[in-house]
């Protein structure tokens, strides 16, 4: 197809493809003609993808770069690709703040406690520890023991996201689901705790219990 | 109290004390002299709650007024007080979206199936509903009757939310509890879904397993 057609099917401009030509994002098309060049589903497939890693992710250029690499480098088993699209989609932490490193030493202490295989460089450790940081601040008593129901939560909504991934797909079709997923299922989850709320409250205080 | 010493104790700057006098949203003082008033405990439980709205729920004025109001309204049972309340932390949805309707529907018929008590003009029924819309439109398959893992992880965090409230205490700090639990643990779940994911992913696709 041409650079038109590769345009209207995947809803990405033709400027921005160029650009993403000329950023050596995209692979160039098959010449065929001193003007014109031909692109395939593979191409379809990585705008997608950079589309989801930057509409839905809302990474930067030189973070797509690393997990365009990772999913071209076939040495890259699926838990790093994985770790590399999921890592890049994790917001700043001041670890600079006198009173993070305890917590995070909490934090740490309790996901071994609880024997989880995450890495020591997981930036949801920071972002954990930050929220309980916060969370302490604002006059909550937030001790990470009592996170044990909400982890149990948590590790029932991962066994089946990374279930519905291991459909044997390619792999930046795999990529794009997880980062499309680990974004857009946080609304879902935090709106079905909201109305969970409403109905545990309407169980407890509820004028007809 | 004096002003000055409100002020310390909340961490409220005693211009904005004089604000939210004015505007209401905190009873006088009782005045001990023509240009001086003595405050007490109740003023600096009702300004914690105004930060905590403010700051954390990021409610404007008029909001935060509609919640002191049912605080202050004993014929406000606790469910309908804690509706108030988190009602008003709820983001906007744009249902004129020609798609959103039968959406929103799947939602109600869902949500019926579980039998989950929840209000028909509840918010986060239509947060839901928006952020399938999102996912369905961005590729990502979901069906609304595959969220029943998703939605008994997030009952099973609001049993123990709503059983850490219930403990008897005055309106106004249920109140503020309500709103900073909800508001500031959604980031704990968030983190420890991506730590969950990664632990998974690491049980499914890495080298060790």
């Amino acid at each position: 197809m041409r650079i038109s057609e590769l345009s209207s099917r995947t809803g990405v401009p033709v400027a921005t493809i160029k650009y993403y030509l000329r950023e050596g994002l995209l692979s160039p098309g098959h010449r065929s003609a001193a003007t014109q060049a031909q692109y395939d589903d593979r191409h379809v497939g990585r705008l997608r993808l950079i589309r989801a890693l930057r509409e839905v992710g809302q990474l930067r250029l030189a973070a797509i770069r690393r997990v365009l690499a990772a999913v071209d480098d076939d040495r890259t088993g699926m838990h790093e690709l994985l770790g590399t699209a999921c890592y890049a989609l994790s917001s700043d932490v001041d670890a600079s703040d006198p009173e993070f490193a305890p917590v995070r030493a909490e934090v740490d202490a309790f996901l071994a406690s609880l024997d989880w295989q995450v890495s020591p460089s997981a930036p949801a450790r920071d972002e954990l520890a930050q929220a309980v940081l916060i969370l302490r601040r604002l006059g909550v008593p937030c001790s990470v023991d009592n996170l044990r129901s909400h982890a149990e939560a948590a590790r029932s909504v991962a066994v089946r996201e990374v279930d519905q991934l291991a459909e044997g797909e390619e792999r930046a079709k795999t990529v794009e689901r997880a980062v499309v997923s680990t974004v857009l299922y946080e609304p879902v989850l935090l709106a079905l705790r909201r109305l969970a709320q409403e109905h545990e409250s309407s169980r407890r205080f509820g004028p007809h219990r």
